[in-house]
């Protein structure tokens, strides 16, 4: 799945060699195709939690001690901070229960960036959790990842 | 006070006529300027909220039904309903006491748009309230506005 979603941002690149209109600010971006690849790496996030790999769930974010994750104990900072957080929250499947995101809202504001609105929810035998999420995207070196996540 | 921050906006605009670089994709922005903007709106709507004034605290929100404000009640839309969800939540000044924003980390990610971290800190003596707040800021008609504010 991973593989797919890296093989659908190849596609963001500029498919042609046809003369650039330099009366445009910036060049045309392909909206759907973005939402697109994003909407693929939340269903691998959604597919690794559910089979119980918070590590291949991790993949979404930004490898970096930059990346901010806004949760209910404040504001951290870090990939592997983050990835502690989650582990000390969620030690076992049962605990993780099924993971499903319902994006809202995905709003592309230039070639590099986008923001995500959505739902989450955590159905358990232990007692279901939900809540939104509002996701900072950012395309570092050909590949959009998380940078900023406030879920609450 | 709102006033000079609109001041400050005309600055953002292309100051001269030399030739345009066509081997750059976007126009050189100045985050410092744009930083400055952003907390120049955001002090006004301290100063707003601390004279008692919801109404002049909404200037910083796009006047949009498409607004989206993410809270404890989840996702609401819309500047009128955010605008009647402070009155009915904040009622009198007792309600309101004294906000303090505490901005850290702006994020100037193109000409129109800006993602801005920080803590809000509501001090009264019915009990302190305080969390944190990512707001996603868009150039709209030449004028910063909050487009979706998720505080938690």
């Amino acid at each position: 799945i991973l593989f797919l979603a890296f093989a659908m941002f190849s596609c963001t690149e500029q498919p042609s060699r046809k003369p650039i209109d330099h009366t445009k600010k910036a060049p045309k971006i392909d909206k759907h195709l973005i939402t697109n690849a994003i909407d693929s790496i939340m269903q691998s996030q959604e597919k690794a939690w559910n089979q119980g790999s918070i590590n291949d769930f991790m993949n979404g974010y930004w490898e970096s001690d930059s990346l901010q994750f806004i949760g209910k104990s404040g504001i951290n900072y870090g990939w592997q901070p983050t990835l502690e957080n989650y582990l000390k929250s969620y030690p076992d499947t049962t605990s993780m229960g099924k993971l499903t995101f319902d994006n809202l809202h995905t709003d592309v504001l230039d070639e590099n960036h986008a923001h995500v609105t959505g739902k989450w929810l955590l159905e358990r035998e232990i007692g279901n959790l939900s809540g939104h999420y509002t996701l900072l995207w950012k395309k570092i070196g050909g590949k959009w990842v998380i940078i900023k996540d406030h879920s609450s």
